[in-house]
């Protein structure tokens, strides 16, 4: 569903949840064949034995993945993503749990060198079961504002 | 296989660059049924049609697990991964584009709070066929030091 | 997301439609696999060719699940299925084209042999990129009365 | 393999069972993932424990493509599918639930507006390990006649 | 389906062929996926371009499971893979390429070394639009023989 | 990576091995969906039960995908795959077992009808997590000769 949202629309402070989805033993081995990591803490569990972790987890792209898309719900047409901070994997992921993404806005600044745009901050936390945080990002997005600003200059970045 | 590389053992500016890989229609959809994100930038044709970008274009978290698995070789026991920063999109990738990873040591710099550790970040760059950068990031390693510096502080962070 | 909505909500003559998304090559070939279906009006191209339709065409179960699939947005509490009547496909998905479930209230009755439900008939008609409809089916729920009757008697059926 | 059947070969009461196939924790993600459906009922093992049915059940379409997809062995020439009426889901599959499919010839009768044709309707019930059905549905069948009756009339209908 | 046929019951000469599959891009990236083997050959299209062959290939390996996969109809109580000699690859496979799988009854031989089996190799070809053999194999089964000669040995092999 | 290896770079009794990879139910569900074989040894938790091998058995063709594909890491540009010999499974592998290969360069002959190519054989042997054999296999491997013979006829064969 489209839902449009300009710039000025972004509460800072503003938290929601998604609903929740179990990493499954399938995750993992469909993620290693997607992206080409055989890597063995995914994939070899008489290894993972001898190791701390005890155990197969999960590839952090494919963490990175999942939490992300449970959050891609709602459509904003009048946003556009630009890119992620500070990407962050406190804790691993194992088969069995249950994942949900908590979106809080976290940072509003206007954009000078973009006339017309404000950049947003998502604060993107993807919990566990317990409420632990496995995942931790930034998501910037660029979004137009209802009123735009006077130009005044070129972007230059990456 | 496993090459065993410590923190000293890194080169600032030492490249490397992985074989290819065609990116198709099958690996969008294959994501999109991974992450649960369907957004039409990536399922419906007819719609995208009516975008600037005209066409159906890649998941960004997608370019991100192929490009980053890529990458995956040689296996180093004596480092972890601990995230990435600056995780950028500055071209779309489209159906039938060929990618490959560009791999840059970035920095090295001593870690205090975690004793006998060093960071290391390599720049990863994702390249299409007309070698156009089609995702940047910086990752962060966590490397052992071959002969530890005196512990003397704990960590803290994120 | 959940939006509770009791049997009394429903307005009969209510339509909504889905964002669209384009059937693959890739689709039918996962579907052959998850299905086991392998019949050469999906799978041979060479055949399809010497037939009317000329070309493959999709698994009649696979345009069913799809088709219902893109109308599983916001979950109803207060609501089951309880199966399909009149399932039927008009005209034949090929590879390409882009579908759009379209979902219409078309019946409300009581349902007085289960005290507190009500029978609430979705039309679910699936379109093509031409608004052609190409499955049919009438999606039966129960759903809780905001207000239960007296309860008085048992159910019985399949 | 091809067996061809007019519709007069098919005899009412003749039944036939295909052999067996163990639903998965795969087919359920896969199935996700195809269909686009993530209600928690599928996906979130958490939630599911504070419901009734108490673990992850499959989706009804992913009953409806594996029931149907068992029973489609020989291809009949003369026959094409019209569509299913009554599909119902009489109890709920889980994981690890062993299926098989029974098909029962259950009706025949001439197509007066379709010339040449007549309509058979195989019921098809999808029994788990327990023998119970999970999935009941009737699936009608257009069947060449081996002697044509006079054509009259044309044929109108979804 | 079961059908049983004991040793006596093959005849050398017999010939069969299935239905037809036409390979796809699809079946590439998934075997890539599945097996782990990324090679550029089958996964790097610009690459492909400079290469005698011109354009991406099947895997060897895809080839033999989807050959023998296509010929998986009837199951044998009375049979059990023994092996394979002489696998070869006479020509490669391109997307597009629709193949059929023939089996020809090429040879049997008692088994004095395991009382009551004879071996019965199946030579299996994979052939292409143009009936061009694409894969060529001999599978050897072991096969239950009617009357049981006098058993008077042990066995030993790979 | 590319690793450059001529016919005489080759050294009998050379050994080396793969890291590991466990055997998932998902592994053997997406086999069957690939290959389009369906036998309940390999589907069919409840009849499997009935039988000698007690629970569902991986797919000899997933076996050997998989076996080699692990072994599919550097690439010889100097060398192709002519076939394999005598491709046993004499022990079976069940989900959970974890593998790895190990490859031996177990012949080399001058290959006299095809000027300027020697055939190597490589021994792959599939073990599990005991180090028994599940697949036995000889890979035929056509390679450069540094140093080319004067060529003297032409190659036929199969």
């Amino acid at each position: 569903m489209e839902v449009s949202q300009f710039f000025e629309d972004y509460e800072i402070g503003h938290v929601w949840i998604t609903t929740g989805r179990t990493i499954t033993e399938t995750d993992i081995v469909v993620h290693a064949g997607h992206s080409g990591d055989y890597y063995p803490h995914h994939m070899d569990a008489e290894w993972c034995k001898t190791q701390p972790f005890g155990q197969r987890i999960a590839h952090g792209t494919m963490t990175f993945a999942i939490g992300i898309g449970m959050s891609a719900g709602e459509i904003n047409p009048r946003a556009f993503s630009y890119g992620y901070d500070r990407l962050r994997f406190p804790r691993p992921v194992r088969i069995g749990d249950t994942l949900r993404t908590r979106v809080t806005v976290s940072a509003k600044t206007p954009e000078p060198k973009r006339p017309g745009l404000g950049r947003v901050v998502e604060t993107k936390e993807v919990l566990n079961q317990r409420d632990e945080v496995v995942l931790y990002c930034e998501h910037i997005l660029m979004v137009e504002c209802r009123e735009a600003p006077v130009p005044n200059s070129d972007s230059e970045d990456i």
